[in-house]
């Protein structure tokens, strides 16, 4: 094994490993419940500050780095995780659960997304450069020199998630943006997948060394309760939070974020039961539709954020026809391990609580082998049952469905109104659907952060026109997204400089434009040929 | 007189003119303390939620206007406060104190920054399109069709300032960017200028009618104490807050806004001392200098949100005779007009706070004629002081300015260090500043939305590349700016359509492109000839 291969157990703090003194964890193996080593050491929250100190003074560094020397970081980034392979792979399975084939796939995304975002910085279009010209010569005032640029926010703290061990966790699509952005990111590592983190952390480390960056640039913690998480988030010198998870997580940083004397911003990604809205006309094969909404609802053990919690069906015989092949398809498949036991006890929980709202069992699956597998399951309600207790749209993370019978567009347009915000929603429809989308579809883009036509949500493209966020709950900042390009705006703000002379302006401002970048010049955007 | 230059004394919901039954108020001359008809009949908290649903109801309709028709509603709107004229001067001119000038100037800059949010929307890049084509035969897994566009947010509620009766009030800075993005917005008029309230609300209603929208897209309520403002922030159909204000104002807005079952994005400005960095080459003419600086200082009776309160300034003989000349200077000058009897007593109130906190007596001016001209002032400290009392950061709106010396490059990053979020910065260096600017500049720009070379932060420009904005407590959310074109982004969220057939598009997603948008596909911008 190299260097990087052998587990420590050890937080890393801006390039040291660092061992902490309040209790250890170890990983458990959730398809057989051993524990695994080495033993993570925890650090007090106390111990926070070393991190957001050494970030907050390479901050400045970070930030000034031409896009060329940040860019080639990141692929470096991208190359010593990808090197990692199947290493990284059996110890995210062991921690996991998930399968090898999802984990090589989720590798391959992190790494893609990583690249995604060298290009990116790049091409510079994210700095959003613009400049209004002097006009000395205007009356009846002058106008100055203006030139505004988005900078970086500084540190920001990154939440590892459970279940997006790569993709979601320490150099996943937060600490990708954030990097991207110019921010430093100190990563509180997820409990669930502690081996993961390290060996991803220390990838991060030796590309921050071999690009000759401050140390602070990157740090991984390791920590026990909602106490560390809590002390990163209050710490002065963080400037914003990148976290996925449940909705009570999401809500207690969001909680002291704005508790602290300076407010800072919480990109919390929570929960959402990704409705599907079948319409009449999308019934031409309910056979081949269930098929399709059963293997996206049993997925990765249902564990996506994208899953489809909650399926709207008209009543009559075709919605039965694909209710009844559903439930055979649900019946007849096996639980598979889930992420942690905590996760598998809240799924039962979850499942219980639902039918004690009156949801009506359709089909259960099998539990599989192993402790941590529960059955798949689908229920079903009625739209006015749906209107009248809202816990029935709480979302059960895991592989469970409600499908929700409505008999008119009335009904429909009632429930879809009745909807928390929503990462995703999709619709089935047919060439008669026209006139009773007509209404459905704008309020249905009120609540969600992308709208499908045909498909299944889970399976998140990681590109530039992505959009993986929502209106409240889905996340707590909807005007933002977490997967895809837009993202690295999420830790940027835009600053002025006013009839500043070029030798202290950035080089994304200067007049001689030695970076290249498409500016917008009197408001209209210019490539570096027509500037 | 015309129909829109009666005052009617009542608030305007979705077109109609609406009494309240919870008193009245009746706006007052501050330069003779008089009382001005007519009374102000002032809504009942309940009675917001009457014009909230209206633009619920207006929202989807106005979201899908084209660009055109947008734009051209935007024009009315500037065409008919511009008609207003001297009607609207001269009852803003009663109600604020302000000279007529500075009045004429602030029509002027409202009007303008109407017609400039027009250019943007038709233009259309605040649309933000992204395109990123299927690619049906990619292997492992074909990618999806995938196009994101900006939407407007929703109902926006716009609270007016007391110092900008119009730029930051009805038809002002976030009313215009709101309406750009495509939201509907509800009003809360400032009790100090009810009737240049009126007038332009009611040329902004004029205007929704003239363009036959619905008429939700615009209401303007009056009311009483806080109460109506927190029920406004608290109603679910409201989407997103614009408030230009105190502190505590702000923060108020905040708290409410995070308190709702589903919390709402605040862009609340609330306030900044501005600082002024005088290096010692800057101190080359130090009489010079310092009428620039007493011209800010004292311009519109120091009521502007860029008022340079603070002034870093070197100790040494340049810059006694910078202070001397200041001194003189504010010795001789007089109290003009505060906006309201209540914030000629703050003034007063935070300048004793002020010397009570240590800061030395610099000069004192004359109090102005009427009751709430009080003298302007010039005190001075230490960079100790500053740093051992933080209430000496504390802003005294009003023509107040507190002078710190410093006696190091050290001192002065210890100062700039301690400083809190601001709107601007502006520095006054000469050639032999360079070296101890290095340290200084990347960290003053971390605090600030703004930094000048030379000038004065007073006079914000309207344009693309402005920032007013900045780092908490200068603003609550310092990614955005609330004057210039970037503003229209506060109002919008993005949304992706995946694998969506043209006809449920927006004409902004659509591939003929028949609003003729630059688009970002597969994440190059091309514009529409190259598309």
């Amino acid at each position: 094994m190299t260097s990087t291969q052998t587990l420590t157990g050890s937080s890393i703090i801006a390039g040291e490993t660092v061992a902490g003194d309040a209790g250890t964890l170890r990983a458990i193996d959730p398809a057989t419940g051993e524990t695994l080593e080495p033993a993570y050491s925890l650090l007090a929250p106390a111990e926070v500050e070393r991190a957001t100190r050494a970030a907050a003074e390479a901050a400045p560094a970070y930030a000034a780095l031409s896009p060329a020397r940040r860019a080639a970081f990141l692929r470096t980034v991208a190359d010593r995780v990808e090197a990692l392979g199947e290493t990284l792979v059996a110890r995210a399975v062991a921690e996991s659960g998930l399968p090898v084939g999802r984990l090589t796939g989720e590798l391959g995304r992190t790494t893609g997304q990583l690249r995604l975002m060298a290009t990116v910085v790049e091409q510079g279009d994210h700095l959003q450069a613009r400049i209004d010209p002097a006009l000395p010569d205007r009356t009846p005032l002058p106008r100055p020199d203006l030139r505004q640029v988005h900078v970086p926010l500084g540190p920001v703290a990154v939440f590892g998630a459970s279940n997006f061990p790569l993709a979601f966790s320490t150099a996943g699509g937060d600490t990708a943006a954030a990097l991207a952005a110019g921010c430093p990111v100190v990563v509180k590592a997820h409990n669930a997948h502690p081996g993961a983190a390290e060996l991803v952390g220390r990838a991060v480390t030796e590309a921050v060394a071999e690009h000759g960056l401050p140390a602070g640039v990157f740090s991984l913690l390791y920590g026990g309760g909602n106490e560390i998480g809590q002390a990163l988030v209050s710490d002065p010198r963080i400037t914003a939070v990148g976290f996925t998870g449940s909705r009570g997580g999401g809500l207690a940083l969001v909680a002291a974020a704005a508790a602290r004397p300076v407010p800072i911003p919480v990109y919390a990604e929570m929960s959402s039961i990704n409705p599907v809205l079948v319409m009449p006309g999308g019934l031409s094969d309910p056979a081949a539709l269930a098929a399709g909404y059963v293997g996206s609802l049993t997925l990765g053990a249902g564990q996506f954020c994208t899953n489809p919690g909650l399926l709207l069906l008209p009543t009559g015989p075709d919605g039965d026809a694909f209710l009844a092949a559903a439930g055979e398809l649900v019946g007849a498949a096996t639980g598979q391990t889930m992420l942690t036991p905590g996760i598998a006890e809240a799924y039962r929980t979850g499942a219980q609580a639902l039918a004690a709202a009156g949801a009506e069992p359709v089909a259960e699956g099998t539990p599989g082998s192993g402790p941590h597998a529960p059955a798949p399951a689908v229920y079903a309600t009625t739209t006015a049952d749906l209107a009248a207790r809202p816990e029935l749209q709480a979302e059960v993370f895991g592989a469970l469905g409600l499908v929700v019978r409505y008999s008119s567009t009335d009904e429909l347009l009632t429930a879809v109104g009745d909807l928390e915000g929503q990462l995703t929603a999709t619709v089935h429809a047919g060439a008669g659907d026209t006139e009773a989308l007509a209404p459905v579809l704008p309020l249905l883009a009120t609540k969600v952060g992308r709208v499908l036509f045909g498909g299944w949500p889970t399976g998140v493209e990681v590109s530039h026109a992505m959009v993986h966020g929502g209106p409240f709950p889905a996340t707590s900042d909807g005007r933002s997204t977490s997967v895809g390009t837009l993202a690295v705006h999420r830790f940027q703000r835009p600053v002025c400089f006013q009839d500043a002379p070029d030798e202290v302006l950035p080089p994304s401002l200067q007049r001689a434009n030695p970076w290249g970048l498409s500016r917008r010049v009197d408001g209209v955007v210019r490539r570096p040929e027509e500037q």
